[in-house]
């Protein structure tokens, strides 16, 4: 209970910062690769989201394999879809293949069924339409008519996998807003969260300032006599 | 006129179902390569369209070719608008190339004074805002400033061409929706609308379903118990 | 000042003509390479902008140099930033790298604080919706989260650049508008100008002809009839 | 035993056809993607080769992953070496991925070593000089210098892995030669083998009547005429 | 005849000239465009080829056309084959897809007895090893050992063709070496060979020159000293 | 002279050391982006070269600028060349455009006379079997007959550049052999150099472990056991 209050405080914390503040963190540990190549919001205005990954796999399709008897394999997206807890993220491993949407409007609605946060994909999603229709928020690189099978065998779910360059393990906390999507390494969440909530109230200053017109040298990156305005602004405001 | 009858119902048929059906169709037909890549809707909320495909072809430009006074050639664009019958869908091959605009305000407002239906492309179109004012549907893949011989020569027109990685022969049916544009070979017509048209009332069913919380092992795809409860439904709603 | 008259005549002539009509008058005298690809308007609906461009420069990151030290560097974009004068429109050659934002809300508030009329790049940028809220004008190939020094190295402004697949002198005429981005080379832009503004209004006129009816032949290209009568028709409109 | 012994009869007879028969049976069978694209011969001149495949797969390469603490962890490529068993053909995963050599020469003479009879990926290796000398038959995308960690990281092995657009699955049968590498899937190789030898006899056949000057109608594809001739031959050669 | 002398002139000219020195006479006239991407001489040291161009086009397959039926087809790669006149120089529009061979080692055969001078295609071969031994010289992009109908529809010969992002019509001439395939326009080919042929004599006089250790600077390009300078040498050379 | 001793002593040491090596230590120390993509050794048995980087830049063309007259401008590639000192790499960024040679066989002929160790570029060059003639190493991307100006615009020397992927600032150092060519930055030179001597060494001995076939656990990385008799081993050898 006490670790699911504090995961609700993180998820709450993430859903508050953006994911250009989350790279900055990130970069600043060494880790220039978290941002998801080819993931786009679909709808304009989707709200930021923050779950932790669960991870589909796909490969390329084998006319053998990758047909309408897969989709009774036991190693099928429906079978995968019926395991995934309420929360979760859904991030999956397309291989950056456009030509056939992994989902479609009958699997989104079931996942949304279930409690599933978000959709992220270095692919594309099917029945665009439809899709939406769910509210399912989704993260891909578009759309496309052709089912799965066209171009896509599905091997497995909660397993490593890369999505948009980047390497994704189930379990690794997911954050993406309208510039896309970043993974967070599962062993340094708390930490960046911390800093990027510090960061983002940081920046929310310096932008006013820019916005009230002073001048960049000096101000960011910050001097210390910059810090120091900084420090009375934040006892002012009691933060 | 029957003939014109049976087209017409084929064309209303059409546009009642996704593209996302008819893929599915012909890729149990063991059709994969049916989805054109880089055609989107260049307008949000266009609505679906179906038609016989009219081709045009372009090459690369050479300079000796690709020039101003291409456009008086008798082998030019404006040459193969006239030509239009209404109610085609122009497939232009443009080989993927998005650095110059096949068409611009002018000639779609032709082709919208003749009667095309839409115009698809795997390249881009120019003067985006006045093609837009035609009213001519068009999917594309973004736009450019820069007039087709920038990049491209045309060379005819009612020829076999590649658009997006697929075949199209002039006369096979077009169907465009937000899912980007599908091509159903000639021969196959009758059989595919008629089964997209099965598909879609079934689909529409286990969305329902799903909605209302149905699992998907036994639905999706559907058991016996699934297939006679489907049954059921059908004719108590008379279909 | 006779200058800054002149210069002010041009551009708002140039407010007035599509990237369109710019890009058949340019490749009239054979300059095709003019359109830069991967600059797209960021906002739907942003207005047509034209002014001198102001160049940023970068190449890959290399992990010794693109890290957050960079930020302090005299060589950094704040420097260049502060160096902008009013009225310039920066075009930033990202080497069309599309994983890390060049600028942030923070640098393009600023840019709008110091009169820049709009940013342009084959790259992408990054908070994304901070940045539409600066009301800096945008042309760009997308949004990511990542900060610049995640894979770029800023090296220096005011250099000849490539932007797009074009070359972009500092002072060179840069066009953007919902086709996207062009450049008049400098010593061009007299008579480029002119010339399109020309052109404008032919071309608005033949899309009339072809609205009411009349068929491409011997309108566009035009025919000397087809000529007789657009003097005919400048002569009643006093143009 | 037996088992073994018919194994080894595959593996001689594969050893016997190209893989341009292999693909024209499998096509027939309705496979068409099952030739890795981006696996060339490292060396010109390598010999035909054929085994069971034993799959490596790789992500991309995330900051906290992928360094040089990764060569001891549990999952190294190391490790997986040390569970090949002799004969297999290694079929790697590194998503096209060629900035970066998945193996040196130190790991492949170690796989030379536990008797692995070829390497094939999507991927590069490194230390190209070296590799060659171990005598390991590699099929590669080229040469890179730096080490799997700078752009990979490896997850695990006997797994179903994509490479170069194929999907391949541990146990399938892999065929390369100079025109590249091919998967037979497991469970058609009987067939697939026997099929192909009865073709690349017909075709060595035919290319000599080729030789000879006889004209392609009728010959390739065969007439009932030229099957009648061929059936001659054959019997003339005890085949 | 006497035209079959003149033409025999040009090949014989064209034969010595590099295809670095007609790109630049080309160039001169403001063609940019004739070098095609992706033809790379199959063998190291294959002579230099020139020839009239016979086209032959693909589009991307469709499953109900690019099967083995297809080889049959009147509209047949074998079809176009039979019609090639002795002395041309085939350039196949494979729209630069490389994974199935548009050709293999029995056509190229053919070829080969019909007196066809050379292969040239933006696309790949496959019997690479066959292919070579038909001793037809081929310009390609690599090898693939599926067939043809794998990924391509064949749809015609003697049309005008996109081949590596250049224009091709039946009758240019092609030229091929080392440095890989160029096209000149019909047209143009009696004075752009005379041109090369002066080129060529001038460069290599300038590269000899700089052998022995002359500047660039008044050297190349050529001051009116070293023009007086190139004259007598042509004078002493008698040329 | 002392420090051209120490200079020499470097090149020397480098030339010992293979570029994997090189970028194992590079890693190691936090830079990943060090190996240039698309600079492959033009002629095979190239001999390891290594030099300071004198850099080159170009944009891409534009007609009014990328013609014959700008063989003749102050900022070509002929004064460029003058300015070279002996020794030097030359490390030229081309965007990684392949369809126009950067340079032909009279540039390269001068650059060797000038001393110039080697060229390396993303982009490609002309005249290949010239160029060589010239016996200047060259590292490149394949080979293209079209000029320079056909598609790229010369604009400087001696300024950061991209390079494949890579950042490279005049003064670092550059190594090339059969894995391709990497740069160190010029700060890191002697301390890289060092630890790959070391490196190289202990990996020739743990290769030559495998070949006696020690298997790799313990041996690769290096356990406390493996290191003491890597120790022994130097002792013994005096090293």
């Amino acid at each position: 209970m006490h670790e699911t209050d504090k995961e609700a405080g993180l998820l709450q914390a993430l859903r508050g910062v953006t994911t250009a503040s989350l790279t900055t963190v990130l970069l600043k540990k060494g880790l220039r690769t978290v941002w998801m190549r080819g993931a786009s919001a679909l709808s304009p205005g989707q709200p930021r989201v923050a779950g932790r990954a669960f991870t589909l796999r796909f490969v390329p399709a084998r006319e053998d394999l990758a047909n309408p008897a897969a989709w009774s394999s036991p190693t099928s997206t429906r079978a995968a879809i019926e395991a995934m807890p309420s929360g979760v993220i859904v991030v999956t491993d397309a291989m950056g293949i456009t030509d056939a949407g992994i989902l479609g409007d009958i699997l989104c609605a079931r996942m949304k069924q279930r409690g599933v946060t978000a959709l992220i994909t270095d692919g594309v999603v099917r029945d665009g339409a439809g899709v939406r229709e769910t509210g399912l928020p989704v993260w891909c690189n578009g759309l496309a008519a052709s089912p799965a099978v066209a171009s896509l065998s599905f091997v497995g779910w909660q397993e490593p996998v890369g999505c948009g360059g980047v390497a994704v393990f189930p379990g690794d906390m997911i954050v993406a807003d309208g510039d896309g999507a970043v993974v967070i390494p599962a062993a340094l969440v708390d930490e960046v969260t911390a800093e990027a909530v510090e960061l983002e109230t940081f920046e929310a200053w310096v932008l006013a300032e820019v916005t009230r017109g002073v001048a960049l040298p000096g101000l960011y990156p910050a001097s210390a006599e910059t810090l120091a305005r900084y420090a009375a602004y934040r006892r002012e405001q009691g933060l």
